[in-house]
């Protein structure tokens, strides 16, 4: 529990390679997280190869991480695999849907999270590159992802050359409910992210940008409505093209 | 890396209580998941309550394990409690859409997978119960969820009265591709799954239900065309109804 704790994301890495050997071991453990019907929903992109970084960092909008990290992991919701040997056992799958997408890409994360554990016991660093499902449809094409495969979360990987400082978490009882949902008023919203407000690192934030408050770096610059509906639209119409949609 | 390589699930519970304490440090545990831009898009609703675990059960379909846990926890991708701190920071969410649902979701499965290899390493069994997504809606009023709040996954939660043997695995090469996706050949697919079919408890399971191979479980008895087919529809309005595809 002391493990998951310490958790910190990290960006700056060293020149130390990750054996294949440590990086199996992670896939093993990570193969142990539950799956959906013993079903294995899921398949891993390993990426290490310079001109293959250089293609994938822009469609990450060339985070720093994307190129200094030795190892890029892309975890893919995959019913490929499984129709195959359906197909090859005299069986008529019926997995090219939505439901189906969503139970691979479950399975898909629930894999990803167990190798990042693995990977922090083993004493390497991680960091989660939100990115991939922006640009699915580029990374399916620069990875040859067949149908009904699709990238879901990307894992930078190697060996910290920095140790950050861990990041402030919400009260926990902000995000934990008994029995039924307990709705917030403004007073219990402005109660739970009030510390987050006050880090120093938040002011900073909201001063460079030019914002009123936190809440406006996040929507105003970050995370922009037009942004997340162009790619909404962008993600479905990936989900189709890779058969998820019929 | 041991206690991830050891996971089972875990069916069948005694009646030692899980101490409120506990669950709190579970959840600390499982607030310290990678989050996007540190959102903490999720919620855990904890069922313990007799009476509301007999309304959840059969949701899922009267499986066992959602009676016979002493707690369930429903993780949900939640923009809900984001949204309502935008709106009293006078800021302009853009949240209500499938790109931000899919963010939440998988907030919400890391958050999980912390979760449950916390209450692992305190001893404890789980099991996830992949029926959260066929009866959301029923879930969603059952636990009195609101807008921009979708219930994606299950644990069951309690002290482990079995130990049951680990699940085969796939050979970890076969999740596993390198640079580009290496598709598969059926004589790969045969050989890579031959170890699965020719397990008792396979064997057990096709003669059982009469079937050819052990595929054909899958696609006529577990996991149907027609059902798949159906709880797709029934989820995207689900997530129509919570305001995720506007």
């Amino acid at each position: 529990m002391d493990l998951l704790n310490q958790h910190v994301s990290v960006r700056k890495f060293s020149d130390r390679m990750i054996t294949p050997e440590l990086l199996n071991r992670l896939f093993v453990a990570g193969a142990r997280a539950s799956t959906t019907g013993n079903m294995q929903l899921y398949s891993v992109v390993v990426t290490r190869d310079q001109a293959m970084r250089e293609q994938l960092a822009p469609l990450h909008f060339n985070q720093p991480v994307a190129r200094t990290a030795p190892v890029l992991l892309t975890f893919c919701a995959d019913f490929n695999r499984f129709v195959k040997w359906c197909e090859v056992s005299g069986a008529s799958p019926g997995y090219d849907n939505f439901h189906s997408f969503l139970t691979a890409a479950i399975d898909a994360l629930l894999m990803a999270q167990n190798v990042c554990i693995a990977a922090e016991n083993a004493g390497l660093g991680i960091c989660y590159l939100g990115t991939t499902t922006y640009n699915a449809r580029e990374i399916i094409a620069l990875m040859k992802l067949p149908q009904l495969v699709v990238p879901i979360t990307t894992v930078a990987v190697g060996w910290p050359a920095e140790q950050p400082e861990q990041q402030d978490r919400l009260p926990v009882a902000s995000v934990i409910h008994n029995e039924v949902y307990h709705d917030y008023s403004a007073e219990e919203v402005l109660a739970y992210y009030s510390f987050k407000e006050q880090l120093e690192s938040s002011r900073k934030f909201v001063a460079e940008n030019g914002k009123a408050s936190l809440a406006q770096v996040f929507t105003d610059v970050r995370y922009k409505k037009a942004d997340n509906e162009f790619f909404s639209g962008k993600f479905l119409e990936v989900l189709k093209e890779q058969g998820f949609l019929k």
